[in-house]
Parts: C-alpha cells; sequence; structure tokens
C-alpha cells in the first residue's frame, strides 16, 4: 500500500505553484513543509508516526517533493519513521528523485541495508541520502561504505562556535556546492523549530503547511518556535507569514505563503 | 475605535448558516468558537491580549454574537482582557444583545463600576454579566449590589464531588433555566481546553476556528485539550472535527465542524 503511485490533479499543482521553486535558482531555494494538527503537533509523541492528514495531502507532499531537487529532515524523524524519502508520484522517474538529506550531528542514526531509504536506492526507486554530520565526528567504516555502496554521502561541516549547532547556512552552502539547488525542509520538530528561529528564517523562501482538523493532546511534537521578545523584554509573534494562500484539500487546509519581513522572491 | 459598529458580509454569513444554531432549540446549542495562532496560541502570555486575527475575523466573532444567546469567557480573561462582550454588529439593538457569563469559580474577577461590561450595560449596548461561581463561595454584598444594579447576577452550582470544579453539563442546565438556548463559548485556554475533554465534548454542537497565520511562540496560552490514551496506554487523537469547512477570511481560515463522534445535529 505504502508504494503505490500517486497522482496530485493539476488544477491543485496550479495553485501551488506560485509558491515553489523557479524551473532555474541560483542560491538554493528552501521550502518548509509539513503537516500538522489544530494544536501544532507533528505526532502524538516523539519517535511515534502519526497519521494526521488525508489521502490528498500525501499527494501533495510527493507532488512537492518531484519539485526539489533534496528533501531534509532531521535525525529524530529518520530513527522514528523510517521514512523512504522518495517521490512516488506517477511518471516520476529514477533520474528525477528528490536527494534525502538527513541532518545527524552526532551519528545517531544507524542506518542498516534494510532502512527504507537504502532499499529504495537500490531498486532505484530514490536516491540514497546525503547526511550532514559535524567534524570530527569519528565515522564508521561500515557505516560509509553501506551508504557510498547506495549512492549517498557523510558531508562533515564545523558546529557554530556560539550554538555549537551545524548553522543552516553552511547546510545551503553545502548543498549549493552538490548541484542541489532547491531544498525543501519537512521536519521534524526540532528541525523546523530551528529554521523558524530569528537567525535563519530569512533563508526560507517558501512554506506551505497542512492543517488537520485535528487536536493531538498535549505532549506531542509541536511546531512552536523559540519566544521572541522586543527591546523591553516584552513578548512578540515569533514569526507571520505574508502573501497566504489557503487552499482546502479533502478534509485539511493548506497554507502557503512566505515569512513577512524575510527575503523577497 | 473599538466603539465603531461592525458589518459582516451576507456571503461570508451564509456559508456559516449550517454551524449555527437553529433560531428555536429545546437544549443549549453550544458553539466553541476562538482564534489562535499556528502553534494554537490564544495570546503571547496569560494575562496578555494579543491582536491575532484580521478585521473580517472580528466582525465574524461579533456576527457570532448576534447568532446566540449567551457568550462565555472564563475568569481568566475577565481579568486579562477586561472585554466588551456585547455584539457591535450594525442593527443588533439593545433587546437583542447576548447575555456575557463569566465562570469564576473563587470570585477572583475584581469588577468595578469602570468595568468595559458594566459600562456598555449602562449606556444599553450591552448586557451585564451572569456570573457563574460555586456554592459556598462568600459573595461581597458591594459586588453583588452593583452587578443586579446593571442586570446581572451570580449563579452559584456546586462543585463536582471529584474534580472539584463545576461541570459544563449543569452550566448548560442553569442557562438553560434562565432561558439562554444557546451559548457560544469564546475562551480563554482554561475554559476551552476543559469543554475538549472527553467527559464534556459530547455537549459542544458546533466548532468555529479561526487561524491565523502567525506563530506567537513558546510560552503562550495554548489550546491543547488534555492528552488521552487507549487501553494499552498508548496516545491517541484527543478530538477530531467531522463535517469540516474551512473558509478562507482575509488573511485567516475560518474552520467550522462538529466534534467527530459527539452528538449528531
Ligand atoms: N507531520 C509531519 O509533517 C512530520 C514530518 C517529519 C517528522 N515528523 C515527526 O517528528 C518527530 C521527530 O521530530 P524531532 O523534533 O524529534 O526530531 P527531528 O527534528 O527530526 O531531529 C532532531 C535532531 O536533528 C538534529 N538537528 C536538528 N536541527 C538541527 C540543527 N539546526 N543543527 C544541528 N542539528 C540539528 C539534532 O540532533 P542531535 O540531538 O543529535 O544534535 C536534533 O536532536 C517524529 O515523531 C516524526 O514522525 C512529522
Ligand atoms: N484568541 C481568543 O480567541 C481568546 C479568547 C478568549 C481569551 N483569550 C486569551 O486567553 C487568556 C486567558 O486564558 P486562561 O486560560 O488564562 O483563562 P480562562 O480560560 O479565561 O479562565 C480560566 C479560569 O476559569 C475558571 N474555569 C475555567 N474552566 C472551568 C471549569 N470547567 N470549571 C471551573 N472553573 C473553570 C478557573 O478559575 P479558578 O482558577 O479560579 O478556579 C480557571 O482558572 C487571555 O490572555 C486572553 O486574552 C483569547
Amino acid at each position: 500500500m505504502g508504494d503505490q503511485t500517486l497522482t496530485f490533479p493539476r488544477l491543485e499543482a496550479d495553485k501551488l505553484e506560485p509558491h515553489l521553486p523557479p524551473r532555474e535558482c541560483s542560491t538554493p531555494f528552501v521550502t518548509l513543509t509539513f503537516a500538522t494538527s489544530l494544536d501544532s503537533a507533528l505526532s502524538l509523541a516523539p519517535g511515534t508516526r502519526t497519521a494526521l492528514s488525508g489521502p490528498q495531502s500525501k499527494a501533495m507532499t510527493h507532488y512537492l517533493r518531484s519539485r526539489h531537487d533534496a528533501i531534509c529532515i532531521g535525525v529524530g524523524t529518520a530513527v522514528a519513521d523510517d521514512p523512504g524519502l522518495n517521490c512516488r508520484i506517477q511518471g516520476v522517474g529514477a533520474t528525477q528523485q528528490p536527494r534525502p538529506v538527513v541532518i545527524d550531528p552526532n551519528l545517531r542514526w544507524q542506518f542498516t541495508r534494510q532502512s527504507k531509504v537504502l532499499q529504495l536506492a537500490k531498486s532505484g526507486r530514490g536516491l540514497a541520502p546525503f547526511i550532514i554530520t559535524t567534524t570530527g565526528t569519528a565515522l564508521s567504516p561500515e557505516q560509509q561504505d553501506l551508504l557510498e555502496e547506495h549512492g549517498g554521502k557523510y558531508i562533515a561541516l564545523d558546529r557554530d562556535a556560539v550554538t555549537q549547532r551545524v548553522q543552516w547556512r553552511d547546510i545551503l552552502l553545502a548543498l549549493q556546492s552538490e548541484g542541489l539547488h532547491s531544498l525543501m525542509v519537512e521536519g521534524g520538530g526540532e528541525v523546523i523549530n530551528s529554521l523558524l528561529e530569528p537567525g535563519a528564517n530569512h533563508l526560507i523562501d517558501s512554506v506551505i503547511v497542512t492543517i488537520a482538523p485535528t487536536w493531538l493532546g498535549r505532549g506531542g511534537v509541536v511546531v512552536s518556535p523559540a519566544r521572541r521578545v522586543d527591546a523591553h523584554g516584552h513578548p512578540i509573534p515569533a514569526a507571520r507569514l505574508a502573501d497566504t494562500n489557503w487552499i482546502p484539500l479533502g478534509e485539511d487546509v493548506v497554507l502557503c505563503g512566505r515569512l513577512a519581513g524575510s527575503k523577497e522572491t
């Protein structure tokens, strides 16, 4: 069932077009996209995969993947979901598959030959991941061989001296030099929240959020960026979307927009 | 500015009609309605009023008030916002104003002659509140006089023996015996979350949520019901809406629906 090809209607695709990367772009175009509940949860609990959005939204995600060179998740999602990270839209062949990018600074992802993404790469239905890790982290030669055998690789980046995190700008520059000119950031919670922070959110070109009419309840993995305060220490909204477009899709709604005050596209 | 009359277009009103109380109903019809950010926050912090939704959504709230006999908030909102709780839709006269209902079990609301809701009642532009409190709580004779002078009153209900809270069913029965046959529950966070809990959410007939394309950031007053678990202790979605209708309204979207599995309407 999870293997079937999908179709996404042209009518809906046309509505998304203004929010998608131009066919040619010089710096990586970043689309932030994910599905949440009404209470902004991506899943019921860390390490759980939760079916949230309906079949049309799923087809949309795969359509969006067909429109990006690369798709990005954090190691938390890789470990929790064993995701396929390929595009199953009908007619999208092996040469048009997006490159999976997994952010794994501490090499926590113990992928094997059985991991879905490697199986799909092996059978020509997807690409093996590029794993973003940090310089100085000891790679296991077995993991490295397994990854490279499937066409993937590790990319080691320096940690930021202050935050000790890999910086989004450095990730984008590294992907650009790999010839990847558009990136769809899919999750999970930590990845999305870090990208929405003031120091990074100017890198986002487009936001496409699916909202399902469900409350998951407290305790889930929640999208909510860190609090922002003004000069007097009073809280202010963390981020706002402009040029928004709400597209009902089955029982869900798809919100498209760009971050207000971030770079013009 | 806050005093101007509002208009809400017939076209939009017609879309809301299936989600509103019938003109006559025997048991109180309960509409849950509020505005949140994308991260499900009602306000930036407890005790803060946050402008979230646009002017059309504000007009919609006042239109909805015109379609209900009573509107309900918790004491947290009464204290934080000094709300007017009247209906400012053009053409809605003094005799058609909704009755404000404030849930204040411990008499924390220290309203005065200057409180907005009493000023509006005095000038015939709204009604004085019915305050739901608990039996045994000592009323101040001055507050009681002030309230009754404006046409309001206290209604004391028993606390539930187990939860020590006032039960929603008892509140609705009390309002029904006051001749109030429809109730719009507006907030804040605690009131909404308690109504969404399994023991109470069957009382909700209609849900109308406005979502603004903003992330307020962590630390706000959040709508997210208590976690639900299945027989094995695994988390399951707390509540889901059925028969949904997403209505774009300015920059916001309005989600209408009813709780799946709750009473049919
Ligand atoms: N509904 C949806 O659309 C959707 C989509 C994707 C995932 N999900 C769900 O989300 C959940 C997982 O989310 P999560 O928050 O636990 O994990 P996550 O965001 O996938 O991964 C978090 C980890 O990635 C690394 N990381 C992320 N951002 C980084 C940055 N800027 N710099 C350096 N390292 C960074 C960190 O690893 P270290 O701690 O090792 O440093 C961090 O712990 C799962 O339940 C999954 O099912 C839902
Ligand atoms: N965006 C919107 O649409 C919207 C609408 C309304 C309010 N708000 C915001 O919401 C915030 C206030 O929310 P809040 O959660 O602090 O307060 P709240 O929900 O307005 O009031 C909470 C209090 O009401 C009493 N209460 C509520 N439910 C009860 C129940 N089932 N049984 C008995 N007592 C109950 C309790 O009083 P005791 O603790 O004394 O028992 C409780 O502490 C404000 O910032 C306001 O601006 C936003």
